[in-house]
């Protein structure tokens, strides 16, 4: 399968361009405040243009049954900023240096900084979603950013191999990507007028589809990229058992599972490379890959049941490109 | 003036000790997860009982017009919730490991977990705030929180001895502190039904005391107190200025600014030590406790305006009492 990038991205979403156009525009304003740190701050998340994958589900779920409504930019800037808040926050908890090709928050303005930047991006979003009262947005958003720290949370307390099974992984992952996903296509949803049942076809589908991403997001870190130098070997370094280490382990000799379960409680640069080694010789990726490939198969089953559209079809075109995203 | 403690606290707000009690179970409900590093970081923070004193004024508030509103526990637990996030945050920020006598979240448990606890509390805290469908109260807190974020990103942006004034100082404390208070006050005043005038003398009471309360807490931090053997001097080994720095600049001769100036650049314990002999030389200690008591007066005028209640006179002693704390 051809890896996928930013220009096809891009193209799929030509038809809700000026939506996204409008969701920079209005977190550019939301997150002004006159207070210089801040603004650097928060503003340098958006510096480079991010996916804008939950902006996106939210504009074209809310374009599948009626036309898209006017009012939808507000809510899509929110889930982007939430989201973005979270990452603020990851890179802190990850000591991470970089993020989307430049410094971090943390890393260019301290980590005093990231932390408060964070707060003020998580309750501003929290804001934008009671605006315009449309209280029946609230409940699905907030839910959605409190499962998302639990499964960050949920993450950590999982962290030791002795402990963590694919079930946790799964409930994880569930908690800290699929549920906010599904949220975003609800949210479109509830705007756009849908009913109940309607509304729970498409809170799975971005379930679905969420745990595909996060699944995928889990396997590019296992891909030994040599063409494009990107860094792989984070979430092991950071003590984060995934998908692909967990299969791993189920499928070599005990010897070698042994030995990899030890790794994964001091890792290092130097373990990383066996591990890596390892996954080249077995099956991991092709297994990976396949299990989100089933979750998006169930995402796009479920916005099927909606006529044919433009979104609909940016919708499952988006599904497919993220099984094949190589960023 | 005689110092006060927590049995004096008690003995003033005896009259809300019942609604105090519940805002200790509600807290303990809503934090529950059962996600065990969750449950544990955010507990943790109120294993000691702090001073409540955010809850307390949401609820005398509310009693100085009607009697106390049976809903008015929710949002005092809330505003609770919302201060011991930002305490959690705030200890990652200064590197903190103690707090209320025992280890800090992130002390015990690591800034990542202290991290996410406090995003889960900000959150949880603001979806109590809009629950009841009470949708006139999110705002206020919303905006206190803002507040209080923006605020001690505006202390790290003044804390250059070159840039910051008694201006900058007043307007940090305003949006740190005053600004909650002021919410706290005039959210008790919305659960009774006062009218938008009394809201306004509501908020301006709290914000009048807030004022006086962080004034108080800066002071604390330089008051030599070689008999209860309490840590002083953390506000300046942190790198934060404080009224009690910028009166002493103010009042010694020119070499000693420059030289307390410098030390403020890169402040250390024995710095410390110079600056305190000097705050016991001057008026200091006096000068910011008149200010505090300034402020106090202002505030306990505006209560004045309301008949007089059980409810009133506990707010006018916790007013009185904040100014003569040594906790």
């Amino acid at each position: 399968m051809r890896a996928h990038n930013y220009a096809d991205l891009k193209d799929i979403l030509k038809c809700i361009g000026p939506y996204l156009e409008q969701v920079d525009v209005v977190i550019k304003s939301k997150l002004e405040t006159g207070i210089g740190l801040l603004d650097k701050g928060s503003w340098h998340t958006f510096r480079k243009t991010g996916k804008k994958i939950r902006a996106s589900l939210i504009i074209l779920s809310s374009g599948l049954k009626n036309s898209i409504p006017d009012d939808i930019v507000d809510i899509a800037s929110a889930a982007e900023i939430i989201h973005a808040a979270s990452l603020v926050h990851d890179d802190i908890i990850d000591k991470s240096d970089m993020r989307r090709g430049q410094a971090t928050v943390s890393k260019k303005y301290g980590s005093k900084v990231a932390v408060l930047v964070g707060d003020f991006m998580y309750t501003r979003a929290l804001e934008m979603a009671v605006s315009n009262n449309r209280i029946d947005l609230f409940p699905i958003m907030v839910d959605a950013t409190l499962n998302m720290v639990k499964g960050e949370l949920y993450q950590i307390e999982y962290s030791n191999i002795d402990n963590i099974s694919m079930k946790h992984y799964y409930e994880i992952i569930e908690m800290k990507t699929a549920r906010f996903m599904g949220a975003c296509a609800k949210l479109g949803g509830v705007l756009s007028g849908m009913d109940e049942p309607e509304l729970d076809i498409m809170f799975k589908s971005g379930l679905n589809l969420g745990y595909a991403f996060q699944i995928i997001d889990d396997t590019i870190d296992y891909v030994d990229n040599t063409i494009s130098g990107k860094d792989t070997g984070n979430d092991f370094i950071n003590g984060k058992i995934t998908l692909p280490l967990l299969h791993l382990i189920d499928v070599v000799d005990s010897k070698d599972a042994r030995l990899i379960r030890d790794y994964t409680r001091e890792p290092d640069k130097e373990k990383w490379e066996y591990v890596i080694k390892m996954v080249n010789k077995t099956d991991t990726i092709d297994y990976c890959v396949g299990v989100a490939k089933e979750y998006i198969t169930k995402s796009v089953d479920y916005i099927d049941r909606f006529p044919e559209s433009e979104c609909k079809k940016a919708m499952k075109d988006l599904a497919i490109f993220l099984l094949a995203r190589n960023f």
